[in-house]
């Protein structure tokens, strides 16, 4: 079973590395970019058949090491 | 008008970080998990109303900066 996960910035922390980002696609002529916030994702394949398990095993990989909760939320879909 | 970028490396491109993720969760005990590949995550915030020209926009934004074509694909989805 294959599951995507995105992790990305609580709405009130910084985001550096997508700032940068902002700043250089400003200067590069894109003058109607509002905001650009940058995060990660993940693509994880699971050998589990049983959907609500697997999405519990998902989520606890996300809590355990793929995710730092104090700035960082996430979404887990299957795909 | 808001878009979520996804780009992930190409199926055949080595993935070390992904792997190094993947090894990590093995150890910690995760026995079920088959694979996992990292990618990058953008939400981009765009001030264009024309959802084709919005997505003209930012598909050059990912092909002049975002996305190393050679090793990597990417997706535009609207959110």
């Amino acid at each position: 079973m294959k599951f995507s996960v995105t992790v990305t910035l609580k709405k009130d922390v910084l985001d550096p590395q997508g700032k940068v980002v902002e700043n250089t696609l400003k200067n590069m002529g894109m003058i109607d970019l509002k905001s650009i916030r940058q995060g990660k994702h993940f693509e994880i394949d699971i050998n589990e058949n049983d959907l609500k398990e697997a999405e519990k095993k998902i989520n606890d990989m996300c809590r355990k090491l793929l995710v730092n909760l104090i700035i960082e939320d996430y979404k887990i879909s299957k795909i």
